[in-house]
């Protein structure tokens, strides 16, 4: 595509470099923004730069926080028995979003990807085992919260192997017909798990 | 939604004024940002503060430029008798994509809408006004590309009568049905709009 400035062709580069972002809504965007008042962008900007520059991850569960500690750890109202570990903030995100949970979290940052060049040592795997091994760790449960992929399995099999010498117990989230499928339409692997972890009847 | 930290709800609030942006879509785009290097946002926020503050309007017929004049105005090559009336910078791109237009442009900035308190002295009326006055003019036929709404419309109208007096052939471009479209799924307008202006079959 001609682009009329090559102040545009930049800006419409770097935004289409924006995941699920391609170069025609990256147009929209920047010729929005050339539309708009020049607050607006300097708005945008600063809250971009700020947010990279000063984000802080809780030195615990490594979870996005504004201090030291993310305010979920630092709470004493959560349980600090029952411990979940999940990928990313968004998983925290979401899971606190069911208002189901009440325990702790252990963010890994990813799953092991040997395609992407990510093995354990990438993750917050380490910190995982030390925050375990902590003389002051109340944790009695580890809930595996990991996508079901391949990564994730893979990911939540050498952490159950790094960890087996801990007294834990050790649980994964239900995997299953989602509320509201249809059974018909469910692939076969989730409809076999749903059977083979087929719960009591309340 | 909970924000587990400030920084991230300012950033995805600013993310979210943009058009057709979620505050979801807004939090997959920032925490992308906060996973990735911090040059990128760097390199991101600078491309579009370089653009807002840097950003120019051709002095002749007002399409983003990057020097006094447009390149299409500078042009030699370009048919200067042709000038064909458009709402925004991306009708310009849209319009140079097809490769079927060698005349000059008009961008107006918008269209009249009352609803949203744009009235003509808004737009880049008068500068075309201006511009057919001037003895140095070449332009013989105006053609009216403005979107076919109401909004639309009334402009092309607003213009008509304004130029009345100057001596030039007003075009528009032709609506009907778009090419693949079939009879059966054209709304009535489109499609009575496409027998009333029927052309010849060559």
């Amino acid at each position: 595509m001609d682009y009329p400035s090559k102040l545009i062709e930049d800006a419409v580069n770097e935004v289409a470099k924006l995941p699920g972002i391609g170069k025609k809504t990256a147009l929209r965007l920047v010729l929005h923004l050339v539309k708009e008042n020049e607050n607006r962008t300097l708005a945008l900007t600063e809250a971009l730069n700020k947010l990279r520059q000063n984000v802080r991850f809780c030195a615990t569960c490594h979870n996005i926080a504004d201090d030291e500690q993310c305010a979920i750890c630092r709470s004493h109202r959560r349980d600090h028995s029952l411990l979940c570990v999940v990928e990313e903030t968004k998983d925290v995100m979401a899971i606190e979003n069911t208002s189901q949970y009440n325990g702790v979290y252990h963010v890994l940052g990813g799953v092991i990807s040997p395609m992407h060049g990510i093995g354990p040592s990438d993750l917050k795997i380490d910190s995982l085992v030390a925050r375990l091994a902590s003389p002051t760790s109340e944790i009695k449960e580890l809930i595996l919260g990991l996508s079901p992929t391949m990564e994730g399995d893979t990911t939540a099999f050498y952490i159950h192997r790094k960890l087996k010498d801990f007294s834990l117990k050790f649980t994964s989230i239900a995997r299953g017909v989602p509320v509201g499928g249809d059974l018909e339409y469910t692939d076969e692997i989730t409809l076999g798990r749903s059977i083979t972890g087929r719960t009591i009847f309340s």
